[in-house]
């Protein structure tokens, strides 16, 4: 019995290889069943999965206790025991979630588009389940349910892999999600979680479980994503990091720009849509940087500045060449004057990780300049970066933000969890 | 000079590293501007290379004499020499592709879908370009033109790698379209070809160039798309195999039946669509099976059948389990009969290759039933597994038939070398 985790698996790398093999059988097996599942079936899980998670919120938080006396008995950063915390509160947004997710459009079965050919063959192109899902996580123990439900709506069997830090949170919330597959009716293996905190599992999951799992999505940090781009040999849809840029422009109104640039970096500073670089143009320096620098130095961020903005406020430190590539996650911005729009787009194109960058001006062409050519997963005109999340564009949970344009990209909600076929429907007709 | 394929340059690896970073930047450079080019002036580069095509059909063909006189003396397969072989009406046949091409309707900056959501935000999809695109390609020299263009069209820099054997023939294509891109004023490095058949050169595009490349599209046998998913660490857009199969149901027409079956074995047999087993429902196999196997085996096919099969007809070979693994690519079908439908289903999910599958019925229910359950890119009802093609679908050319789920599946035209990014219009708007 490892006390750590809970795990009382043996490890051995045969041990491994025929626990993995057996959830990806299962999962196979569940895929045409799960595939053909009614929306009113996934629904009554998703909702009785809600009902479930609501009832035992003493054992969830259980369980969440003892995996955060572990985590500070080994002195984990506290980010991450902040991120491990559950509360009521967590909980009930949780639950709230599912129920979300049970309340979007299903998309299998959708068609998304129908044509006839000259010849009288009438083809229709129809949304269907990508396969099995393999996710690999870190400590939040919610993505469990999340992502868990996701799968189940886009009725994609799913093998998901939680941090050995949350494992007893991550299998009480697991557990839920089986009771509500079991109220409706549905394969237990929908919805699998590796029950081994074994890091072997986890390279076993990458590399030798293609012909079990069709896409792998990771969701944690930057050497998570490192490592699974580096080892899958199966498809990954991932997000590196979130190098966000505002721009402010000289067509800027400065009240709405100190507003902006305020909330894009303030407002949560460790998500991937946090704006990591300020850019403002030369020609409304004058007039623009002052208050901005303010803005942000008064609220509490570091500004780490060039030549122009360390003059503009003494408390302004200098950056060097690393601060245009870094990603903080914390309250410190980058800041620098640039030579207009296309100067901004160039700084981008240079320093930016491709997925989420503003430009507040009220110049129309300006902005639409700025929309077209900067080549990021989601450009902003006059509004906080913040807003790079898949609630906030009305699809519902997401799974991340993808920084890929190849399948996904952007925010990764049920349908981006999608492919299609062709149906073709015909009278006999052959090809001459 | 290496006589063989006209190849002068040196190949130690360095070298072959050099040419191809090279090959790399310039596609990166070209990309910016590609990504923006009006429709109109990407078709006048099609158009300008369509009558390059025409007007150096002489010097063209002279390439394809030496490439040809190489491939026989070097005792290449007759179905490979076939493949190389160019002549005045295969020449007009690219010509006028690349006019098609031209013609179709410019993917890059449709607006896929556009909504507000309740805070004000203005959120859009709009298609963009996936990036720089590989193709590895083998003796076909048409790929040359088919391939450009449609990278062109699609707004992608294209780094093509043909076969050897077709070297000379590819450069010669390859010229035409330079010069369209010449006459409308685009980057030559739009279209480069490998200017080495040096076989490092392709592992190089393989596996160091992800900071160059975007996705990779091997078009070629099976060997060669094993070698790409084996070696690549970039994206790929791949087709397996086309194991394909028609079943006919006991609701079948018998007339029509015969119809679409010899027409998916039989038009041409060394394509993916082309039908490769024969399911026939046993409940009516009495009814059916002397016409359907007579019909092929007096057309020329070769028929290996379960003992039924075997039975109906003394021409009949016996078939071993290897046969309904088998991709003949040939005039030869496997043929067994099934328990109607759920069996054919059964025996599709065992063999096939999730390409293409067809069902002869005149039952509608049955018939949706296997459009439903049979899980490959394109499924018909009553009409030939050969329509399985871009240009049949009416997408204008095609690139391959993706066998994937991820991304892009079935026929691979103008809109599946595509991404999109969310443009966001706000008026100020921060998250709460």
């Amino acid at each position: 019995m490892n006390e750590r985790s809970g795990d009382t698996r043996p490890a051995t790398a045969e041990s491994i290889a025929s626990l993995m093999r057996g959830l990806g059988s299962a999962a196979r097996a569940a895929e045409r069943v799960l595939a053909f599942a009614p929306a009113t079936v996934k629904n009554q899980a998703l909702l009785a999965a809600a009902t479930a998670l609501r009832e035992s919120g003493e054992s969830i938080l259980a369980a969440n206790r003892s995996d955060l006396a572990d985590a500070e008995r080994r002195a984990l950063a506290p980010a991450m025991i902040d991120r491990l915390r559950l509360d009521e509160r967590r909980l009930a947004a949780m639950a709230a979630g599912l129920e979300e997710i049970a309340a979007l459009a299903d998309p299998i079965g959708t068609v998304l588009a129908a044509w006839t050919r000259p010849n009288g063959l009438r083809i229709e192109r129809r949304r269907v389940p990508l396969g099995v899902v393999g996710i690999i996580y870190e400590s939040r123990p919610n993505v469990t349910a999340d992502a868990g439900a996701l799968c189940l709506k886009s009725g994609n069997p799913v093998i998901l892999r939680g941090g050995s830090e949350s494992a007893r949170s991550s299998a009480a919330i697991h557990a839920c999600l089986q009771a509500g597959l079991a109220a409706a009716g549905l394969p237990r293996s929908c919805i699998q979680l590796v029950p081994t905190t074994d890091r072997a599992a986890v390279g076993y999951l990458l590399a030798d479980m293609a012909e079990f799992i069709d896409v792998i999505v990771p969701r944690g940090g930057k050497s998570l994503i490192a490592r699974v781009q580096n080892e899958a040999r199966v498809p990954v849809i991932g997000h590196l990091e979130g190098i966000c840029h505002v721009y402010v422009d000289r067509g800027a109104e400065l009240e709405m720009a100190c507003r902006v640039v305020l909330n894009s970096k303030m407002r949560r500073t460790g998500i991937c849509g946090a704006a990591e670089t300020l850019l403002v143009d030369r020609a409304a320096a004058a007039r623009l940087l002052p208050r901005l620098i303010a803005t942000l130095i008064d609220a509490g961020c570091e500004v780490r500045g060039d030549q122009t903005v360390c003059a503009t406020d003494p408390r302004v430190l200098a950056a060097t060449e690393a601060d245009w590539h870094a990603e903080y996650l914390d309250a410190i911005i980058a800041a620098r004057v640039v030579d207009g729009v296309d100067a901004a787009i160039e700084h981008i194109a240079r320093y930016g990780s491709q997925h989420t960058d503003c430009i507040v001006t009220e110049d129309a062409q300006t902005a639409e300049r700025f929309l077209d050519r900067v080549d990021s997963a989601i450009v902003l005109h006059n509004a906080s970066t913040q807003f790079a999340d898949g609630g906030e564009f009305g699809m519902g949970a997401e799974i991340g933000i993808s920084t890929d344009k190849f399948h996904a990209r952007g925010p990764v909600g049920v349908e981006q969890l999608t492919s299609y076929k062709y149906l073709v429907h015909g009278a006999g007709q052959t090809r001459p």
